[in-house]
């Protein structure tokens, strides 16, 4: 006979009981929740890094969370319109978006981007589907300004597709195309999408993986990273200015989605290794997190009183 | 008082009365089935004729009929690639398709056409998603021929999205774009996809959308037009030639789709007006019906039974 | 091989593909609702009508809809009198009925007429269930004025059984013989019952099938006959005299229906071929129309906006 | 204050503990089963009687038994034969029946016989339904003998309404009036349309009242009632005449029903005070029960073992 | 052939069906319902008496009662208590316990009292569940009085368990031993307990089950013995002194059963044979019974009017 | 305003997300299933590992695992008679057991051992619920041995009760004292129990909690633990005498679950920290497995191929 007699550790370390066991009541909390991932940045656009957020997600699929997935492509559109030989023009950090341009975001967004991201996802299986506000309207939007051409500002967000999908065997995957009442289509933000799709489908978390470790006092200085803060320090924050101008979308995003009744808003760093989980499943998570100003003290009647207790004072 | 006076006719023609009742064993019939539709062409491509077919399926889902919508666009990806400057090559009469050609096929077919029906069916509320191969990998293939490039051959349909979509409150229009175990995509005939698709999704019934009234004996001779065969007979037609070429892909796909159990597959005339009305609720319908070889002659225990014989007669 | 090749016309009308389309959201609409149809005058007595009347009955329940028929016997009444040599006698338009007419009425009412249409509607299967108010004492009833004898005024109406067999595979098929609370048999109207029956079980709509194409604002001009009205103007022509005396009943009876949550009042000729499909599946309907003075403009929120609004606006 | 202090006594009686606790098993079995009850005789025609049977039957539906009752009204017919100068004549104990002989079978049976039941019954409550072999096609007959006119042989029983109304908060009242395929009526032996109907139904029980204590070997010897038989001796006795002629049919019906599975047939004295109740509640029962030749010895698992053994030795 | 004639009286008294008549409303009514039985004195003590009482309970679980025993011990534990040579010390009326008595109170109660009782109904099958006040934190106490150690008096039932059990296949039987949040355990009031546990349940009924006839006026004579009495006048009763001191703890526990919600209270000679079933299904009942002040008089709609109100007039 | 800074470190170690990414498809493949936990040793006597493994045991049943737990108390047992005066004494490893010992017996495991395990797991909430084989008969036994007294030989398991409760809110929690179908108890060994109570309720894993690392090839050398062995390997150590003695009763317990369809039994070191939770959920597990000799390669299909395949190879 020959027994496996190796391949199990006579002792195995105590730290990943630890970990294991801190982890047991985050899985449950989670479970059964909506988590809308903003996603872009460099966790988007390298390769390996892109395989390992796809592979996390769909790991949190599997054990019940439902995760909604937005993302847009600024760089992948700048590069085509480049090639095709269309201007690139900015106003106020908007794009200025002519017809053309228009069909050729579209086409990169819904057709390519889009289908990228859902076929590294489906290589674990069958659960990603690509959407663009087009499908069901899911976002409807107007034109925002005469200059910025087909530039769209959001109406209206009709969530029961995304609902539908979440809530069954599907990740679905939006890319962020509106399309206006006139039948024309719309560019809209992605951040500012998010915000308002989470909002909408009343998500439990929205996450923003982005290249930075969150939020800074001074960006500057990695001492003053803001760990957690309320909304209305969130808003004060962006009143006096606190907050660099490339994070203002998201921050404004959050705020979108906290007023809508979205449990915790988190900006994290996309390129660390497994960054989802460790946000969702650690006592401390990572990154800031923004959370309502006044939170309901009611807790819910729990079989096990010191775990809720544990569950209501972190996270 | 203002009464209402003149908005209804006295007298009303015996013949309207005679086609609701005719029709009402064919609501119920059709009611909870779900129907492929093979959509492109004329009617396709008129924006009129579009708007008119896309509000006949609207009124198949409202009576609770599950349409499932699949296309091409072979004009529109020729148009582009001889706008990028790609070679326009066929063999066999299958289209090579290079890598780039790939990624202009994707993006024109997902991107633009398929978002383009999703428009003009959202016309008349929120209904339609659009689809491609790689969501939830849907249509997965292989490579055909080296020759041919990105040409796929179907392998595997994952038929479950395109079901529970249906099932619900969507109507699902399907780009015939594939996918590859080797992550790749693959361009592959709408016709067969079409054929494939239904089979996969246990369609009650297949119809066809095309610019003829059907298929012909002697496509020359409009006398000579079949209403009805066997898949036998079809088989033999394919066979001895008497077929014209260009109906091959759909009359293989008509085969693939009874084969598996598909209920009757329908050549229809898509520029007659409200053909997939007349197709599905009269007795007579229009165009070539295809039937199965032998039928089981069992009849369901049925309340009504002089209605049963009919239904189990007719279509 | 032998094709069959001329059973199906090349073309189609137009006209068919019309109908059906405008006919599709009304079969959607009255899906699953209930409908009383009071049935009398000529629809009744002649064998034809009656079988055609029966077989559109059978077919509304198929395609979903609830019917539900209430009937009288007044000429069948009269002409049993008359064999039994019993004196037939009428105070302000009501039967005088002793003891032993009432025994006469139940055993015509309960025993032959009913059952007589209960047959025919089973020429078309198991569906139609004949009832007297006896039954489940569906109708309980009081005696109206001693002179009268057993004529009685309804006092109440236990639809639970009604409403148990049409939420079935029946069709109740109700003969008005009411009970009273002192176990005894009363005579009552049957426009009036019905009336009281609409009301008690939730119907969506009630029609009275009658010889005449309507209600006429001067009876011997036929250009004068209201095509629709609200129930106050319907209050107002009966306050005024302008309806003609054997209509009031019927108007009474549609009174108490809508004043009880009932939709819409229809009187229609039911010599009409196919009288009640014109009115329930086509946009314009025949006859005269009640509806509530007020309708809540509160539209649920639907799938398909357009639709919405034409079924909003229309019957 | 005021007690309530003579209203029960100290010592009650220990008999009524033994006879309840007795009858709690039977309560037990008998609740959700299906119990045919043949009505007819001196129970039938004697209104106290009738009141008692009839409130014991409700009885029965209040604890959660189905009854279903079923009757005839031979003595009524030839009483309004005679009224009305129709010949009474019988050919081998069955009754000549002429098409207007028939006419009034029908309104008698299903106008006055039966609404007469359901009155008693709903003196009660809502509960009974009277209904005649013509509601949904329950009694399916064809002519038996030329010579005999319209007597019907039962063809088919519909059982799909009485099952409904059954299982529902309904008590089925059926009059044996049979419909022909051809659309006539036919007169059928109420005992036996019991035991077809009770076969159709899969009653657990089938109670015949009449006005003797059960069959006799000799008839004129009362130390001879028979109190349990199998089937099997069932008709050894009708093959060699002990049984008296007037039972034949009764014997007869129990055989059919049996033969399909019902699992006992009772025939009692229904004019011993709450005989129904001593059948089916007290381990001896009375009158004469006929069982299977053979009974499958597989007992259910039984989470109260001895009392499933008691129940399965008795009764 | 050997026919059964003799098991079978061909008469059988009127008043066994007078009794199964009288009790199947009763039976309806409990069907459902839970029965808290508060179980003690000789009927516990005496072997055959306990037999029957569990026997009867039994019966009661399959008829669809939903029984919950509550027991103490008072004797078994004074018993231990000298063998272990334990000092047995009373003050007011309560039992001074030390921790090792309590230690002691444990095993006799939960591990030797309890589950005798589980293994005589288990007798008959496999229902009873024994329980302690530890299971599931069933019975939560604190400390009384320092003077006697580890009684406690109830802070909170936890009654998901009892109600799960009995919901389903089960019949719990509680010792009234409970748990503090301080992790000890505390010796408890039976009488008081059940009281407490009828409350937290929604009991419909609460039984004591003792060695009198119920409560007197006059303990001495048997002539003041009160049927009936509201919970007003019980509390008067206590307030001047009228009830033995021996009833209080059971006096105050109808009054707390009675203030939750629980419908009525009865205290019953357990000693007599079939007391539970003479008390639950006959008009009459035995013993003491107490109801609440003022009773809701609507009565929900029955089908069955008379019944509803003999139901609603008596016990 | 005061930000929240220092309590989440702006990087956290990779570790902890590779040992969650690693432990996810483990909590999914772990949830729903029912995990029969051995306990005793080491694990079982000293608080704070005791506190520890309850804890563990609540954390399973809060992520959806359905834990079962199976006790003895041998030496509490052995402790108690000594302190009793009873005389301790084995035959062949098993306790000679007379009438009062098994009295004895009862109280200890039952009244105090079951309790305490209780109130420890019951310090997180109200999960807990101790049992005894006397419970809905779970453990029923017959006399192994006259000479052994009350030793029991374990005839049937009643699992109703356990699956019941560890199906809703509850952890059974059960201590080994069987009853015999003479109504008496018996002592039975409790691993052996666990062994058959882990078949009868079809556990999907059996773990023994012991105070050794698994089992080795050569008890002496550290070396020769085995990590992995199939159920005939099992088998074959055991005929050999390779396993020591105390072993034998866990390894037949194995036996037994294994040949009735239980998955894995696992003999794992109770005195590892978390050591249920490294069994469960990492992908090398702790201690020694057993598994089935020859395991059905059909694997569902599975959304997520790669992850199914890692879990159809491990553990």
């Amino acid at each position: 006979m020959n027994f496996d007699k190796e391949t199990r550790p006579a002792a195995v370390p105590r730290e990943i009981g630890d970990v294991l066991s801190e982890a047991m009541p985050w899985f449950k909390k989670i479970t059964g929740t909506t988590v809308l991932i903003k996603y872009g940045g460099a966790a988007m656009e390298n390769a390996e890094l892109r395989a390992q957020v796809m592979a996390d997600i769909v790991l949190l699929k599997i054990i019940g969370v439902k995760p909604v997935i937005v993302h847009g492509g600024g760089k992948e559109i700048s590069a085509a319109m480049e090639r095709s030989g269309l201007p690139v023009e900015f106003i106020d950090g908007q794009r200025v978006t002519s017809d053309e341009a228009m069909d050729l975001v579209r086409m990169i967004l819904a057709g390519r981007v889009n289908q990228e991201l859902v076929a590294a996802m489906n290589e674990h299986g069958t659960m990603a589907v690509g959407l663009s506000g087009a499908d069901a309207h899911i976002i409807v939007a107007e034109q925002a300004d005469p200059r910025l051409g087909r530039v769209g500002s959001i109406k209206r967000i009709n969530s029961g597709l995304i609902e539908d999908l979440a809530a069954g065997d599907y990740i679905p995957v939006i890319a962020t195309v509106a399309v206006g009442e006139d039948g024309g289509y719309y560019n809209v933000n992605a951040d500012v999408a998010a915000g308002h799709i989470a909002a909408a489908i009343g998500a439990h978390k929205i996450l923003f993986l982005t290249d930075v470790d969150g939020l800074y006092l001074d960006y500057g200085d990695p001492e003053t990273l803001i760990s957690k803060m309320t909304l209305h320090e969130a808003r004060s924050l962006m009143a006096d200015g606190t907050i660099s101008k490339g994070m203002i979308p998201k921050l404004n995003a959050c705020v979108t989605a906290l007023d809508s009744g979205v449990h915790r808003a988190h900006i994290i760093n996309g390129t660390v290794p497994h960054a989802i989980l460790l946000e969702l499943l650690t006592d401390k998570g990572i990154g800031t997190m923004i959370k309502p100003d006044e939170e309901s003290v009611v807790v819910p009647a729990s079989p096990v009183d010191n775990f809720a207790q544990k569950l209501k004072e972190h996270q």
